[in-house]
């Protein structure tokens, strides 16, 4: 680890000592063996197209050569030989393929530096929008490949257009690195994934083997390689391993926390001597895809809620500063603390109706408060949350503090201690922590010790590509987290419904909610 | 090395603990792990084909898998994994690819026993006879290419014919074991030669990377992988390598040397501790290259002369009792032993008409002595040696004496003390002691320190396919061996000049040559 931590980039320049007669080593061992010295003896391997070239190029450059490395569980590789006088480009291709989303950056290999980036959806949301269903459809003939062609096509005209808008070629790629969930990974690869929702709920896979892109189809440079994040199961996936990855969890002394939030709350505690992670529902009201108005961030969509003293009314903010539309999770999470400072909603949640004014609507016999009015919104119509969407956020958030409180108390610590709350994912960036907070959904923490990660999983991909020796900490911390299965059992329940209050029935633990 | 030396076979019979909801591994892990409990911890790698197919069959066989497994550098590897109760059949391939002649073998993996064999020509011969003109057509657009492709076309034609002879499928082979010599293995993975044959003289490659047999076009299970013998240099190739595998000669404590005798002498002399090689040009005449008569060991070939007491006179033998139509390397080296004795020669080669009799004729001012008269001869003519093919058989033999002593002298030894002297190709296994010592072309041990060892190439990378786990013994015959660059200095020149005589200027090395 040590000395190959001291590489600094995947492309390293050897000069060689020329052959004579009494130093006659082959092309190929002569530069495998220069290079092993570079890296702390560590084993290397060239392909026999790398052997290929190398006479004439060795001799072409006077034994001067630029060298693309990667790296392999157990060795090294040599993916090709540039000229140091002529050197043509080497990019990394990190990649963050999630369910919905697909994220793809690109990465100058020699000088570490981030070349672009893109965003897309998922084309497998064509066939399902949640993973249940796209492995029902991988279970049917020509499904699995279906899937994988879907993904595999998406990345191939990505990587074509992201290339060119960079000034570069697809085939100046050579090296992916691609962070996924348990089940996507597994689409990717075109791995069997019935078994992973039965009993015992098993992958194919956990630590999918270093490909070569071509294996796979992936069209960039023919001796790259790509490098898929290994899972711990079926519900723990290479995301979030990326992500603990990129926020140094795992090398921390003090013990820490990170969250990913998103339809499941998913939690790793722990330091530099061990790590626990456990997942649980949250509920989807987070994600926007509950209330009606609710959706991801976007144009238009209401990402901050505050209460205007002046006024003395709720004040908002949308993304792009156009009329609101809806509401995304941040919004939503601000909008509950708003209303519970104001007293619009009591500790139970329930709205108030002497306290909500003319903002109170009663439709269909079910209370409603008005966001925004009819004339402010992009629709001409009043934007409103429902008694039963505050009632949905409510169970979300008291799930979440129930899954963090408890893995935190199976450790024996309490949540106050900790020094470093990691929040992954947008939702992350985008969440005021001291709303969050206010309602009970995060422990009441001094707000400088939430980290927003923005997208760990890409952030972990990208690391990889600027971070050469990386393999062995990565599969360390796949190894050494342990999964706790949250039992759903009477102390669990009673620690749920201990956190359905606002911000929590033992208000102590929330000293900073003072009002 | 000693944990997975205990493994007999390249096919191991796995029972796992079936996944459990607390014992939830993924299905390739689970089975990795298991065998790698086997190998003694080594790590071991499963390509995506293997995991792809993986779930279904450790539920059709209830978690019992057969595993057909190889064996990369840093490294093992999972082929396949096969029906316990149902299996197909795990093949290997033994190749011993030499300039003039392939030979193939095809060996059970499961059971280590020999299905088949079949020797051929190598079809690079049409392009020519030699390396070197084989290394400039290589040289010409499109040469490499065809050369490779001449061989794989031939190598896939015989798989075919020689599983087919053997109740087998091509694609039953999953691994293939071939040694060539260095220009050979070159030409095979098509890989830039052009700088052998220059000083100072770099190969490509010393140690072949273990790779898909698709990789090369050979067609046998699209999971198989080859194993090329490693190189010590342009002149000193994996088919010697494999030689010394198969000897045993760097297990032993004691020092014995091994000889490989062809246009080239190649000579290893060594123990456990150290290994020396050298190589010097021995002359075709023992090649059956050069004399009129001479040709390669066939039938109607003479292959064994004596004296036959009754008649007095020179008797011969041919292979399959045929009536003569040549001679062989080891025919030559009788014949000449048998005209010393009969002083038809005299100590330095020549011809002694008073003791030739009727055999002597002169043609052409040069005499030559009749072997079979044309009464006996296929062709109806008589089959006779001349003054100059014995000089050049003397020169061979001095060559050759001379440089199995150069070797052991470096070594400050006497050829004397060896206690085991391999003879290595069909020339050991033809050759008759007792006459290569007469002539001064052996050292005058007793008969039974020489032990012929056939096809020592072909035996070798047999030896890997019922041996799992040699691949660090072969490379560590590779990196130990020290070659030595004969210097033909005075010193050199002196041992030559003594060696030109029969048996040798200094009688006194050859003391059982005592008429």
């Amino acid at each position: 680890m040590t000395d190959a931590a001291s590489l600094k980039h995947w492309i390293v320049d050897i000069d060689l000592q020329p052959p004579t007669l009494r130093n006659n080593t082959a092309d190929s061992e002569r530069l495998l063996e220069a290079i092993g010295e570079h890296l702390g003896k560590r084993p290397i391997r060239a392909e026999l197209a790398v052997i290929r070239g190398l006479p004439a190029r060795l001799r072409q450059t006077g034994y001067r050569a630029r060298c693309v490395l990667f790296e392999d569980r157990d060795r090294w590789l040599l993916l090709d030989v540039l000229d140091p006088l002529h050197p043509t480009a080497a990019l990394g291709l990190a990649v963050d393929l999630g369910t919905t989303r697909i994220s793809l950056r690109l990465v100058d290999l020699q000088a570490g530096d981030i070349l672009a980036e893109q965003t897309i959806d998922n084309p497998q949301v064509a066939v399902g929008p949640d993973i249940l269903t796209r492995i029902h459809h991988a279970d049917r003939p020509g499904g699995a490949r279906d899937l994988q062609a879907r993904i595999i096509q998406a990345l191939n005209r990505e990587i074509k257009a992201l290339t060119a808008t960079a000034g570069y070629r697809s085939t100046d790629v050579y090296a992916v690195s691609l962070a996924a969930n348990t089940a996507m990974t597994h689409l990717l690869l075109g791995l069997d994934c019935r078994w992973m929702i039965r009993e015992p709920y098993i992958p194919a896979v956990n630590r999918p083997p270093v490909m070569g892109t071509a294996e796979l189809g992936i069209e960039v440079h023919p001796a790259a390689r790509i490098f898929v994040f290994p899972n711990v199961g079926s519900y723990f996936g290479g995301d979030l391993i990326a992500g603990v990855f990129f926020s140094g969890l795992h090398r921390r002394e003090e013990t820490a926390i990170l969250v990913d939030v998103g339809t499941n709350a998913e939690v790793v505690l722990g330091n530099r001597d061990w790590l626990m992670a456990c997942a649980g529902a949250a509920g989807p009201a987070l994600e926007g895809g509950v209330t009606r108005f609710g959706m991801a961030a976007a144009e238009g969509v209401i990402d901050r809620v505050r209460w205007d003293e002046t006024g003395g009314d709720i004040a908002w903010h949308t993304i792009g500063e156009q009329p609101p539309r809806g509401i995304c999770g941040s919004g939503l999470i601000d909008l509950a603390a708003v209303l519970f400072r104001a007293g619009m909603i009591d500790i139970r949640g329930k709205l108030v109706p002497s306290r909500c004014g003319g903002r109170l609507k009663n439709i269909e016999d079910i209370a409603h408060v008005v966001v925004a009015w009819a004339h402010e919104t992009a629709t001409g119509e009043d934007l409103m949350i429902s008694q039963a969407d505050i009632d949905s956020l409510i169970r979300s958030k008291a799930a979440m503090y129930t899954i963090l409180e408890t893995i935190t108390l199976t450790m024996g610590m309490s949540l106050a201690e900790l020094p470093a709350f990691f929040v992954a994912g947008t939702f992350g960036v985008f969440i005021d922590p001291v709303s969050a907070v206010t309602i009970g959904m995060l422990p009441d923490l001094p707000p400088k010790r939430f980290i927003p990660l923005g997208n760990s999983s890409l952030e972990g991909a990208t690391r990889l590509l600027s971070a050469p020796g990386s393999l062995a900490e990565i599969d360390r911390i796949r190894d050494g987290i342990t999964y706790l299965e949250l039992n759903v059992n009477q102390d669990f329940m009673n620690r749920f419904s201990a956190a359905k209050f606002l911000p929590h029935t033992n208000r102590g633990l929330f000293p900073s909610v003072d009002f």
